[in-house]
């Protein structure tokens, strides 16, 4: 009754079975077609359970379907400090650029603190050359809702996304938990510009110290100068007041910087004239160079790109078209294109989802025919400043043995013959 | 210790206190200032006590906040059907422009069915000239997740949204409950063009007709030859597969037309020479014209804004400035300008929130210092096909006593001395 495979009138005019993304734009496929008159259907359809009995009722806020199937956040946690892990986004179940907020990824070093709005106060302070603290301003939940507002839909990516590909041999899993510690949405809240022309003048200091709420004290010194002008105190994401997760009542978002600069349930800004050198500019998310210097303070996030689908753990059970799709961003600004390889040898360019926005998740999509070949399917992403998303090996070579994070190489999905896919290395 | 107003260097330009778009876009307000330098706080800051404690543990899908300040979806369902009725997106506690997936607004006719997705098909039949329904084809979920996909940010409305403005006095409710059968976001799929090239030629049928699982029995006769380009049988909502209320496993997705006709839980596409006339084409979603014929069809969503801050339930505690926030959306394309009253004489137009996108929900947002008189906050859409919101009067005067559909006069919220806001009705 029901036809399986479906084919393209067209044949791919890419290399290894890729259709160009001219072949996509100018919509000269010639049409999907059904394979064989035999999968047709007859016009007598039973009548579903459903048309006979009521649904259920409404509910106050919304839930994702409870059976199995439903993607879930994945969780890696400490087994002594439950608070102290990540969960991440399952990029290979979801599709499009918005992530949901129930699924946007986690990284909390002590767990999510219950703060309480009624008493909470955003404090800034200054810090003299002497290095006494001055008086600051404190503001309360009602004074920043006072405040104009701005939104923004970014990328916001952990330091540490992608981690276990400094490791020699590839983690067989799949693509969200090796690389699901980004995600997507929209941010909104008050500049911080804003905010700190309420503290008064601040032109002689250089740094910004920014704290949060939790147990693990998380604190970062971050160049003031540097910071994007569009760098909020955000109070809502995709719409709504922060979930306590992500930082509720307030969050640090900077626009194309890594995770934990983005500090949540902010309670304190320092201004100081010198950074704090405290853990978490130091200890962590800093990376030790081949020379035996630690690099610090690398908060820009690479140009990086990831096929989501097809990707590890799934299987292509016949042979024909596919879609490659997948994401790609840049903390330095939007992204210019995307390139596909089958082979590791040829490059096609693949369709950007628009509008593609600055230091956003962007969607790229190519088809590709599979006639049952073995093939390596990468991405490699451009952003608008020239940036090249660079091969492992090339990463591996400017960047040393010992790094940790920052990992932005270009990704190898190996698909076998019979179908399977697996994570690989490629040079 | 806390200062509670603050000021802003310049002076409004324009009328009533409005500062001009000019102004914001310059940057030329002269930065916020503190009242009085009594207002900054000491460097003596207590230890809150979640920096004693760890915080909660993760979890696989995120939840607001559990406490009552949550924003929730207000429910209204027939008595006797719970599953009858709507929910509502309360936008006047959001911000921003996409909906969370769990707060976007619901109109069910009976109540959420559970579909399950194993046995699931999408089934294209034709109906021939004579009436026969010839043999079609079905899709079942895997299929569908094969095609090509294309992702929209679009707004959703119902063509019932903002229906008790038909009644001669205005209701006394929150914005989002006037107004909040609109919701904004992310939706993924493929296109309804694609499908129907799988079912082979289509060029001499005029009418879609769209049938979901549900017990209400949704069904909905489309011109076809009207549907935007850009129709899509929809798979996942900001990233995440649909949730049941939603429409999973599919939902029919057509920009800028009104949410009866994005039926939910696809089950049927009939191509057809004619319209099927049913209930939902001709009993509901139509309205009554004086001249005693009814407006059947009328499909595309006009062009509309709401001011969402402040708004009725809000109160002004203070003489100030005040960010006016709100949403505009047309059906027709995209929102050109929107601009703001507080006098019902003068307007100054709005900044609006880039990036500007077709058939999608628009944050604009103006500033207004605000000296304690009475006032009335106006907002007035304008699309990029020069489609203009009407005043109420005119929306009466073009549709008549007898419309309850498509209600989309620009709206009225006044401000009284004492700072209370209410609804009300200006010619």
């Amino acid at each position: 009754m029901i036809f399986k495979p479906f084919r393209i009138g067209s044949r791919p005019k890419g290399p290894g079975g890729l259709y160009t993304r001219r072949q996509i734009l100018a919509g000269s496929l010639g049409g999907l077609t059904v394979v064989g008159s035999s999968s047709f259907v007859r016009a007598r359809d039973p009548i579903p359970d459903s048309w006979t009995l009521p649904g259920e009722s409404f509910s106050n806020y919304g839930q994702p379907r409870s059976d199995r199937s439903s993607p879930i956040r994945w969780i890696s946690q400490h087994p002594a400090m439950p608070g102290e892990g990540v969960s991440w986004t399952p990029l290979h179940e979801l599709e499009g650029t918005v992530t949901s907020t129930g699924l946007h990824f986690e990284r909390h070093h002590n767990g999510v603190p219950k703060v309480d709005p009624a008493i909470w106060e955003l404090v800034i302070y200054k810090v003299m050359d002497s290095g006494q603290v001055n008086g600051g301003i404190a503001l309360n939940l009602d004074d920043l809702h006072r405040l104009p507002m701005l939104s923004r839909v970014l990328f916001l990516e952990c330091g540490g996304n992608s981690n276990t590909l400094w490791l020699p041999n590839p983690v067989q899993t799949a693509a969200g938990y090796l690389h699901g510690l980004v995600s997507g949405g929209e941010w909104t809240g008050v500049r911080l510009n804003e905010l700190l022309s309420v503290a008064g003048r601040v032109k002689d200091e250089t740094w910004l110290i920014a704290t949060g709420l939790d147990s693990a004290g998380v604190s970062v010194s971050l160049p003031l100068s540097r910071l994007p002008e569009d760098t909020l105190v955000a109070l809502y994401h995709n719409g709504e007041p922060l979930h306590s997760e992500h930082g509720f009542p307030a969050r640090l978002i900077i626009p194309g910087w890594e995770g934990i600069t983005q500090v949540k349930w902010l309670h304190q800004l320092l201004l100081s004239p010198k950074p704090q050198l405290g853990r978490y500019d130091t200890v962590v998310y800093s990376d030790l160079n081949s020379d035996g210097r630690f690099e610090r303070f690398s908060h820009v996030m690479g140009v990086k790109s990831v096929v989501t689908s097809p990707s590890p753990g799934m299987h292509l059970n016949i042979k024909g078209v596919y879609e490659i799709s997948g994401l790609a961003w840049s903390g330095n600004g939007s992204i210019r294109k995307v390139e596909i390889s089958v082979d590791g040898v040829h490059w096609e360019e693949a369709v950007l989802q628009t509008p593609v926005l600055d230091r956003a998740l962007t969607r790229f999509r190519l088809l590709w025919r599979w006639q049952g070949q073995r093939a390596v399917i990468q991405s490699k992403a451009t952003d608008d400043q020239g940036n090249v998303q660079p091969t492992r090996s090339a990463l591996l070579e400017a960047r040393g043995q010992n790094h940790f994070y920052h990992y932005n190489a270009i990704n190898s999905w190996q698909v076998n013959e019979d179908g399977d896919l697996s994570h690989v290395y490629r040079s």
